[in-house]
């Protein structure tokens, strides 16, 4: 089978302005997480239902990729957080170099946590390093518990898979715990948290965790 | 900005190969059908309506595209459909050649019908002519009603969304008038079926529609 080349110097000038990224992350004391997810999977809300209970914490500001348009980047900007919108085009992920480009317009001293919402795609993201120091996947469960099987790349990537819309388990006909077992199978060391950003169901959970990881950096 | 070069090379040869697969359609007479949508829109369940309404009257055969496994292809031949699964491993999308490489293993001659499943992904598919006569699009109302504004892409290339999974709309809080709005607001053409591979709700409106086209070709 022919496999289009995914042209690894490409990839290897990306990992190189990664680093670079890294770098600037670390001199600023900034916590970065790359947020990967298929579109529409929540990837927003999480980031809402975060910053709300980290807000007083936290100095936060936030990078936002889409093809097009501007609303997620307002949504955030409404909760009184400094947003930066990527818009990609037809591209389908963000890379390192967009990364650099958008930390032109930011002042990162005085902030302690960078969020990259990545673009809405479950393949190619995964593939891209962005300098940060978590990957977090959200997946919405609606979208099947073969998923894992069938789209495993990003699975294996991340260090948590946060598993949202189980409000509409009941409803969707799709086992939560199949699903889980199809995570676990692709990546043993998944840590798994099942939320729901509407009814606010597990969010505390991976709150905790993710303050321990923040504070154990 | 910087914006990853799509290697325009790589979609000119593309096209040449979408040109000699049509041209290898056209001769043993199959209408072409080209699904697309992110993961777990339910392109599968949407082939799986379609097969069992059309089965006795044309005779079909299925190339389904995933990562990895061939569990969409085990669904598919358990209706009695012929069925061939491409995996591309990293590739996010099916190009013309692993098309035409997968036509090898088929009989085409006897088919009336010939559906390709594409690589579940909102944006790279859009960009990869296959040869098809109908480009089709699924998209799930619980992704999101501002989806095509942010993923315009594939929106803009197909004739017809089939908006899936209607029957969570009242438990997801997603307007379904918004969300058609937006879809006319990219894609004024587009012919929209909301229907529900569930409930079989609004299914026969997109059968119908279909078996027009087919037998206007």
């Amino acid at each position: 089978m022919h496999i289009v080349d995914m042209n690894s110097q490409i990839l290897h000038e990306n990992e190189r302005i990664a680093h670079e990224n890294k770098h600037v992350f670390e001199k600023h004391g900034l916590f970065v997480t790359n947020l990967m997810s298929a579109p529409g999977a929540g990837k927003t809300s999480v980031l809402e239902e975060t910053i709300k209970r980290l807000k007083s914490q936290y100095k936060m500001a936030v990078i936002e990729g889409d093809l097009q348009t501007s609303i997620d980047s307002e949504r955030i900007e409404a909760m009184g957080i400094p947003s930066h919108q990527i818009t990609t085009g037809t591209v389908c992920h963000l890379d390192a170099r967009m990364v650099h480009n958008a930390l032109h317009d930011f002042k990162l001293d005085g902030n302690d946590l960078l969020f990259i919402e990545n673009v809405g795609n479950l393949v190619c993201p995964a593939d891209f390093e962005l300098g940060e120091d978590l990957k977090v996947m959200v997946f919405s469960v609606v979208e099947g518990a073969e998923k894992p099987k069938k789209y495993p790349v990003m699975f294996h990537e991340v260090e948590v898979v946060l598993l949202n819309k189980i409000d509409l388990i009941p409803y969707s006909g799709v086992s939560l715990e199949e699903l889980e077992k199809n995570v676990k199978e692709v990546n043993p060391k998944a840590v798994i948290f099942p939320i729901s950003c509407r009814t606010g169901e597990g969010i505390e959970n991976w709150i905790e965790w993710f303050k321990n990881k923040i504070s154990n950096k």
